[in-house]
């Protein structure tokens, strides 16, 4: 089987930002409540950094246990990884995950700017420049026959659909409004024409949306 | 994490009837069309089944390929696993599914009657008496810590859900009404006061229903 380039578990406003304005060490979204965002997959079973027992086991269990599946690399925008900007020689900064990242296999930050792999755990974050193809071709060779996750920020999730490199989107709509920061789209609309959609609301507050192509 | 009892992409119509009356060699499902039933799957690409490339990868997809995530062992009824009864002697019969069977894992096939295990390809199916929680038992020892997926029909989950022995349940109810037949429910409300339920339709006619223990 083919690989596939999958977004997966990414959270935007109903007006279709990913983050807020003005991302800080503080505050990763910006102005965004990180709770907004992620209240509808933490409270899942499967929710990744869930340290206590249970959760919920429904609609939003079955999406966010989905991130895992299959994936052998994924690719992320520098903003996604850390909120410095410029050469990375000015300071030291690992991501945002502690010791034990929740990737387990290769990662490909997009920068301008050089830097040595570093291996936490399971995860070896390469610190990448090039086109999204460029990159895309990177991940995929790494990725050793699975799929390739695009895992965000909106802008690198932006270059990757404007260049037709996505196959599959699942994006969840929070029901908050923005107003300004890193934005997806100004409507999911934007994407009918290459993509299909189911549009699944769910119990918590989010309207689900599960692209793939036509 | 412990294991867990999982029934997925179990079928029935409106009325809560996995299979209709009268079930044959030509009839697997009785007076039931497979077709009512199976479509939503069938248009998968995650359909285990499915031998021409494409299909969804939409919200019946997402639920389809649930059916392989971490499950070591499977559980079924003798009425699933093949349309005679009584003792195996009389006949030569393998299960509806050829020489490559879409499990997998250890099956263990409830029936009163003993027959010796039947290995086709890295499916084994194993024939066995005793109650509910005796079966379980044994599948969980053969899962290796993994789940165990609780096959049906429809009778068979039953016996396990009156056993306290199931803990989520993905259900479609499909937009058919069957009148008789192996019926699961008289309504899904029937297991509201031990079970979480989302409720999920689908743009493909069915209207999941997503279980999880209280």
């Amino acid at each position: 089987m083919a690989q596939l380039v999958r977004v997966h578990n990414f959270t935007v406003s109903r007006d279709g930002y990913g983050a807020g304005e003005g991302q800080s060490f503080e505050r990763p979204f910006g102005h965004a409540e990180p709770a907004d965002f992620f209240a509808w997959a933490g409270g899942t079973a499967s929710w990744p950094n869930r340290t206590a027992p249970g959760g919920s086991r429904g609609l939003d269990d079955y999406l966010t246990r989905d991130f895992h599946r299959n994936i052998g690399a994924e690719i992320m925008g520098r903003n996604k990884f850390g909120p410095y900007r410029g050469p990375w020689a000015d300071h030291d900064w690992d991501g945002w995950w502690g010791a034990v990242p929740p990737f387990h296999t290769p990662v490909f930050v997009m920068t301008h700017y050089e830097r040595a792999p570093l291996t936490l755990a399971d995860t070896t974050f390469h610190f990448v420049s090039g086109t999204a193809a460029q990159v895309l071709a990177q991940a995929l060779a790494a990725a050793e026959g699975k799929d390739v996750r695009l895992g965000g920020g909106a802008a690198t999730i932006r270059q990757f659909l404007d260049s037709g490199l996505v196959d599959t989107l699942h994006v969840a709509v929070a029901p908050v409004e923005l107003g300004r920061g890193s934005r997806l789209w100004a409507s999911p609309d934007e994407l009918s024409d290459r993509y299909h959609c189911d549009v699944v609301p769910s119990p918590s507050g989010v309207v689900h949306h599960l692209f793939w192509r036509r």
